[in-house]
């Protein structure tokens, strides 16, 4: 493989039109959209759009003009199209850790009799996090958690477990879980699944409904280009809308939340999944973000992510200076998410001189550098240009550099 | 009272200036500030700050390079300033209702024995909702509601209440709680309080650490202007902050959150009450907005406020074509917060009809007329007008129309 056919893939790639609808600084390649997903054009617009004029000159009645009350439903259904959900089950609220806590519950409440969250050590810290913290705050209901090795969930599902909890794709190695074949094996047990989309909308075919999956919950602004800190959403199997009882429910999933009634009463379906007032900016970017995605399909996408792992994959192997990287994604690229890990010793420093270089990938600690294909935005050039930078930072040992090894970053 | 006598009182108003930083619609007269604060020029700056340069241009590295990470600390204390609390008691997240929740498992907790939350029926119904739903999801461990008349709230105060949950500022009506003597009541009994400060903070003065509150939560949108669905806050004394235990705890609380640690070990202080990762968009707008408060003294606010509802008042007393509206809020000024509450059969249409001639007002069911103060943008022409318009409409009985009465609205 050398830069000539670099290029021909770059102008075979249907994706490649793409780009120019993001507005990426024209020095930097890109390797964290799995972090935190480049400004779409339609982004920009609306977000000037939505301060403005819906909230400058608008005011209050841009709750009816523009619809801010449907954004939630709305968005929703613009996300049930990427994962592969019929329409009325998906619904972009608060983030992911509050929308677990709230399935967690949720699930657990309709377990009569079974208390066990199982997962694996190895799923999203946040995730544990919520878990643990709900397992305290439910002392005298019983609901504990249990976190076994990865290779071990299989094996430890049985008729006690109430709920599975996984990430689809590990935020670190990139491993994708067989989502169809793992929620058919709980589902034997009596098992509710719900599963973290993450790492995966966006980036990796989804088949939701087809997998028959019970629960999901997924992030924003990573592959999805919402913006920082964008809402995030909930996908529950229409199956279980009679018999979801959440603890958040609040008032903008009331089925009238302007009669100001003093009781709840529930909206129907996935409105009782909502809370409080939608963060109505953070959804917008979102919103407008979407669009991108009208016109492609999700395969394509697919096919292109793994393209580009595949090319730096193969650009790494075929020179031996890259030897002190070990490889920490899984071979088989089916099993792969829109991303690739390698640990070194000095993974921070090499993250760090990279990034001195306009070559923006991340660092997970203890020892992981991690890079991401955003497929929408990267090009077959940009991977052939990172590896070139990559491959002048392990020559030049620039990671024993104190600039770059001092740990002064937070992510 | 005559026009000269009003421009006379815009002509000393040591506020007057505050208009100009906001980018209100010139034909507007905006009573409705108490709903959906207006555009401050610095959130619109900040906003395209934040999406074309820090998210569009910095990407990922906007979390250092512009502190994403701090700002719910930041927001937080700006807002601290604001309600009378000292630095470290104050943090911006979520949403009201999310962070209403967080407090009330976190204040029973603290309450051993102790199961009840009391409330007064007039309460704002999505804080009902709330406690509702939190006593139906805690049924093991036992929780319950009371919710009694507002004047029955003090001789309901006895030791077998766990949490007195009280909004300052009714939202209807405008009727504030005397904060100081009521918390003093409650903790004769060893009751914690939870005051949700929505309609109060950044037009009423607070002094929370002086009057001894233990808990409270507000919100982002209405008088500090953040914009549609901006975060709200939460404020949790000092002296409870060793035995704070919520059951949202989640990684942006984490002591350490990018050592990606597998147990959750809380950071320090109002860390804890952190869940996931925060709209970074609305965030900043509301971080932006509070600069507009900086040389502001909020005793000025109230002073003005109550100068401005008090000639509505004058205007509408004196004039026996608005005998039809019914006075809803209290008399005493000093029991009141920025708004005034009339009642009318056709309340709806009349803040239709308003709203067709640029005076925006709310409605709340079922027959309300509200209108807001906002002191900071508001003018003594503006509410003189105001009573103009509503005079005409009344007159007029512009209400009986169609066009005004038909309820396709939301809010």
């Amino acid at each position: 493989m050398n830069l000539q056919d670099v290029i021909e893939l770059d102008k075979r790639d249907s994706l490649a039109g793409k780009k120019d609808e993001f507005e990426l600084p024209p020095e930097l390649i890109y390797l964290d959209g799995n972090s935190l997903g480049a400004l779409p054009k339609t982004a920009k617009t609306r977000a000037r759009e939505v301060v403005e004029q819906q909230w400058g000159q608008g005011l209050i009645r841009s709750w009816n003009d523009y619809q801010w009350i449907d954004m939630p439903v709305q968005v929703g259904e613009k996300i049930a199209r990427l994962i592969g959900a019929a329409i009325g089950q998906t619904i972009c609220c608060d983030s992911v850790s509050v929308n677990l806590f709230k399935l967690l519950a949720c699930a657990l409440h309709s377990q009569q009799g079974r208390s066990l969250i199982l997962t694996d050590s190895d799923n999203f810290p946040a995730d544990l996090y919520i878990a643990q913290n709900l397992s305290k705050f439910q002392a005298a209901r019983p609901c504990q958690l249990r976190t076994v090795a990865r290779q071990d969930i299989e094996a430890e599902l049985d008729d006690s477990v109430a709920v599975l909890m996984l990430t689809h794709v590990n935020y670190k190695s990139g491993l994708m879980y067989d989502m169809a074949n793992i929620t058919a094996l709980a589902h034997q047990h009596g098992i509710l699944v719900i599963w973290d989309l993450s790492h995966s909308t966006g980036a990796v075919p989804l088949a939701l409904d087809d997998w028959q999956v019970d629960f999901a919950v997924g992030c924003g602004y990573k592959y999805l280009n919402g913006g920082p800190g964008a809402p995030a959403f909930i996908f529950a199997a229409h199956r279980h809308h009679g018999n979801m009882e959440q603890p958040l429910q609040g008032w903008m999933g009331h089925k009238s939340p302007f009669s100001f009634s003093p009781l709840y009463e529930s909206g129907s379906g996935m409105l009782q999944f909502l809370s409080g007032t939608p963060p109505v900016l953070s959804m917008s970017t979102l919103d407008a973000a979407l669009d991108v995605f009208a016109d492609v399909q999700i395969q394509n996408l697919r096919q292109k992510s793994l393209a580009l792992s595949s090319l730096f994959l193969e650009l790494v192997v075929a020179d031996e200076v890259f030897s002190e990287l070990q490889y920490q994604s899984p071979e088989n690229p089916a099993r792969r998410g829109s991303q690739l890990a390698f640990s070194h010793p000095h993974a921070f420093a090499i993250c760090q001189a990279l990034i001195a270089r306009h070559v923006i990938v991340d660092y997970r600690a203890p020892d992981i550098l991690r890079i991401g294909f955003a497929p929408l935005y990267i090009s077959f050039q940009d991977v052939w240009n990172s590896v070139k930078h990559l491959r002048q930072v392990i020559v030049a040992k620039s990671y024993l550099q104190e600039e770059y090894s001092v740990m002064n970053k937070v992510t």
